[in-house]
């Protein structure tokens, strides 16, 4: 292909709009175009990286045993209410009506699609197991779209549904595919993506695991033990807290706190640690405004999934007024008026003698408050979020780390969620009815592109592996005024692609450093600048676009030396 | 693959549902699942077929040098604006509004998108002519899904876009596309697919062709000529009547035809030809309700998408009641009351003298009508269908032939409609601003195999040519209860793969006619049966799904004979 003849708009100047490289360069290199929040369109360029991860993806998954079918983007919403989806979850599921006033939705995952698709074909203990999947486009009406293809609106995605007769064998199978996604993250370029336990969230079940790019830009908090191999995302990672009581006993006490109603304003005013006081953070439910409010330690956080989770029900920030019966800034555990409330206590307060809580009036906080004491008996729930330096469930020394990721892979033991749900059963071989133990196995295409981009590039450009890099070669003729340059880059050109090497060819009449720059842009591993000064030594001159090659080369052996970078690369990185 | 494994359902029982043969056979061998109205999933053997479909696609649009990208499916209405699409079109686009209310649609096909894609990029000649192409889910809002994959409301759609600075260079393009999707047809297994002129109906543009693959069950009418080549959808052929003017000028008469309203009714009635009376048909825009008056020979049809075309608005057939001015079953042109109806003369009114028309009163019909002497000078209109013997508006005989088709492709010379109304412009040489000329060209992926099985098959199922079929060979093992022939079978089964011949292997415990039955419903090419008795006498049995070979071959012959009859058949769809 000619980079004249590409279509796509390369330039200088990074958008103003584009927080993260990934999405600065990919917009900058012309691989996509916005069309609305979270739409975008793709270029050739990046229709032939999404393309090569595609074909990975599609032989790892037939390698377990997958085969590829293809489901509805728009499913009746009739399909969800069976699985009970069709309300559960929230605005991201985009739901309308057609023509004849039919309830529709646009496919965000397709658990019950793949349950429809097999439930009468899977009726004996015969047929399993077995994986179906798709590489197909989803939507998912976010809030908040960001980070160009990291989180978008609409995306393509490949997902993979199993089903099973027995846990073990679903075990086993979930294992195979932990492995299938390590090789496909390996073949894309990005080895060093690791697996954390995750939260299963709306997709019901149990044991799941993210992939995860580590990357300060990522949106996913993580918790990483530096002690043992604990992985976790901090949403699905316990939040053990010791308070060694150290405090005594002291009496309750309403105090005064003018103008003070952050824990952090309290703790300052009464001269107390933040962790000795008791913070309330207050919710409503989504469906019925319901508040609900959670006791925890000063210091704390709230983690907004185990919370979903607790409750089974979705939960937004709630917004008080005047006229409701919580005073913002003073809500404290003692005396609450709980008929209109869900109270709920973080296990962080457990053991702590004596805290400083909300008054429940205006200007007041207590000293002195003890749980038992005060309030009685009550169930200590894991609610908040995991700190730095925090407790490893796994070891259990103070060891965790913080750090940042992007999901690049999901994978869930589903259980029978959907199959209980959408009646789903198989006879065994003695006649009897189960349910099919399912397992789902997530990869969105765009968001692992960017993410390989992320993971690898520069201030000019991407440094695309060669696995999914648009092409193998960009060929750079420098100089196509001189007629001798120009047919021995020409010729070079035919000969490349007569070795079924992939090339860009760049013979425009432009400086060089619009060339190189454009090139960097485009992110090829191997780069070959014909020029009429190396032509003049029978060189060529092969650089790789992550610098660790920049020689000259005969010109009798630049089609072998070029073979031989592609295969070396391509052993590295399946190494 | 092992036949045991597949996922997909074969049964014997045509379902009720099922029109016509392809659905049918599809819907019997696991190909496609109905989940709602005109919405399908694909089991494997499906989706096998598609990706090769897809496959030669796109083979086929880069040697036109299309170069390929991916647009969103969800659209925003705002896009669709600017071309004024948004409006134009009828409930077939479905529009919705996201979670924050802004407009939104699912493309049906993606002309907005592609000037959206391209519109910055293409502003100066140099980078004219280009193609880019997609292979994407679509969706339209369709009335009356039907015929399985024949008309669907979701499919997966090949849309090209092509960009000229001339409409010669256009013309030029489209003849190579116009061959290009000869390849395409000939490749997948239906060289007999013909192209012929079409309607451009909501597109805009001018010359159009649909490339139609003639069958009775087909939702198309063509009108072919059989005396020259031309070819036409009859919504785009032009109905050429001659009326010899052999009738006198009578006078006008009114006369009472008592329960006679329908045109043949008052013809016996009346006893004069069905040719020589005026009949009316009534619709109303869609927009405003205003009525459509057509008058019209009466022995010919309305062609809806003329009358659209000629209104540039859409319409639905008129409901009449006794409120309104129209009185069903009488309506004439004499003396009809105009205000409120728009009133249009189809050609095939022009030189008759005398006609029977309606009275425009209950029971009542005029005879001797003369439109010239009654009414007054009238612009005749082409807004009939044309019919079988009709005047070919090419040669000028009266030769046509009516067929019916599935359209499997169309292409169209859309000229500036879009680049104007988005506001695409270039730079010629001399600085001077110009519309780019589009043009764009469209093959249903789900619809082609559905074609394809429809033109082969037989009573048993599909015969896939090789070019697209799910696997090239069907291995049958007859009596896996006898070791040796097993152990010979899985032999084979692997020699066969590691000659890279894709194979599905049945090992099932069953009959040789369950095994055969289900082989014919997948249609594969080549099958080879092993058999205890075969192997007695060292053979084993090769047939084709299409019945032209069955033969025995040697133990030692059987790689080489199936490799070259692959090839044979491969060279047979290539010539």
């Amino acid at each position: 292909m000619k980079l004249r003849n590409l279509v796509g708009d390369r330039f200088k100047e990074r958008p103003a709009d584009c927080v993260i490289d990934s999405h600065a360069l990919m917009v900058r290199g012309g691989y996509m175009k916005y069309m609305a929040n979270g739409i975008y369109s793709s270029y050739p360029t990046l229709k032939r990286i999404t393309k090569k991860i595609e074909e990975i993806i599609r032989e790892e998954m037939d390698l377990v045993d997958g085969q590829e079918v293809l489901f509805p983007v728009v499913l009746p919403g009739t399909l969800w209410e069976e699985s009970g989806r069709y309300n559960s979850v929230g605005a991201e599921l985009l739901r309308f009506k057609d023509r004849n006033g039919s309830p529709l939705l646009l496919g965000m995952t397709h658990e019950e699609a793949a349950v429809h698709l097999v439930r009468e074909y899977a009726q004996s203990y015969a047929k399993y197991p077995f994986m179906i999947y798709q590489i197909q486009t989803k939507f998912r009406d976010e809030a908040r779209p960001r980070a160009g293809l990291i989180r978008v609106r609409e995306f393509t995605m490949k997902d993979a549904y199993s089903f099973h007769t027995s846990q073990e064998d679903l075990e086993q199978y979930y294992a195979r595919c932990h492995q299938a996604y390590e090789s496909i993250f390996t073949r894309a370029g990005i080895p060093e993506v690791i697996s954390v336990a995750s939260d299963s969230g709306m997709m019901g079940g149990s044991i799941s695991h993210e992939f995860m790019l580590l990357t300060p830009v990522g949106e996913d908090s993580l918790a990483l033990c530096s002690e043992c191999d604990y992985k976790s995302n901090i949403e699905a990672a316990e939040n053990i807290v010791e308070n060694h009581n150290g405090l005594p006993l002291e009496e309750l006490k309403l105090v005064a706190t003018p103008d003070a109603s952050s824990i952090s304003e309290v703790a300052t005013f009464l001269q107390v640690p933040t962790e000795n006081t008791c913070k309330a953070v207050i919710y409503q439910k989504d469906q019925t405004e319901e508040y609900v409010v959670i006791f925890l330690r000063g210091d704390m956080e709230v983690s907004e999934a185990k919370l979903t989770n607790y409750l089974g029900d979705n939960i937004h920030p709630a917004i008080l007024d005047e006229s409701g019966p919580l005073i913002a800034g003073f809500i404290g555990p003692y005396q609450l008026g709980t008929e209109q409330c869900i109270i709920l206590y973080d296990q962080s307060l457990a053991g702590i003698n004596s805290l400083v809580c909300g008054g429940n009036q205006q200007d007041c906080h207590y000293t002195g408050f003890n749980v038992l004491r005060d309030v009685g008996e009550v169930n200590y729930i894991d609610l908040s979020k995991i700190q730095e330096g925090g407790i490893c469930p796994h070891c259990g020394k103070p060891s965790i780390t913080l750090s940042r990721g992007i999901e690049v892979g999901n994978i869930f033991q589903l259980g029978t969620k959907y199959s209980k749900a959408m009646e789903m059963q198989y006879l065994d071989k003695n006649g009897d009815l189960h349910y099919p133990i399912m397992g789902c196995y997530g990869i969105g295409v765009g968001r692992l592109a960017a993410s390989v981009c992320e993971a690898h590039h520069d201030e000019y450009g991407p440094i695309w592996p060669i696995t999914i890099a648009p092409w193998q070669v960009h060929l750079c003729c420098l100089r196509i005024d001189d007629p001798q340059t120009k047919e021995y880059a020409d010729q070079l050109y035919e000969a490349l692609q007569r070795e079924h090497i992939e090339v860009i060819y760049d013979d425009r009449d432009v400086r060089a450093g619009v060339m190189f720059s454009d090139a960097d842009l485009l992110g090829v591993p191997i780069r070959v600048i014909v020029s009429p000064r190396n032509l003049q030594e029978n060189c060529v001159e092969l650089v790789t676009r992550d610098k660790t090659v920049n020689k000259k080369v005969d010109q009798s052996q630049i089609i072998p030396t070029t073979k031989e970078l592609i295969n070396t690369m391509l052993k590295a990185i399946r190494a």
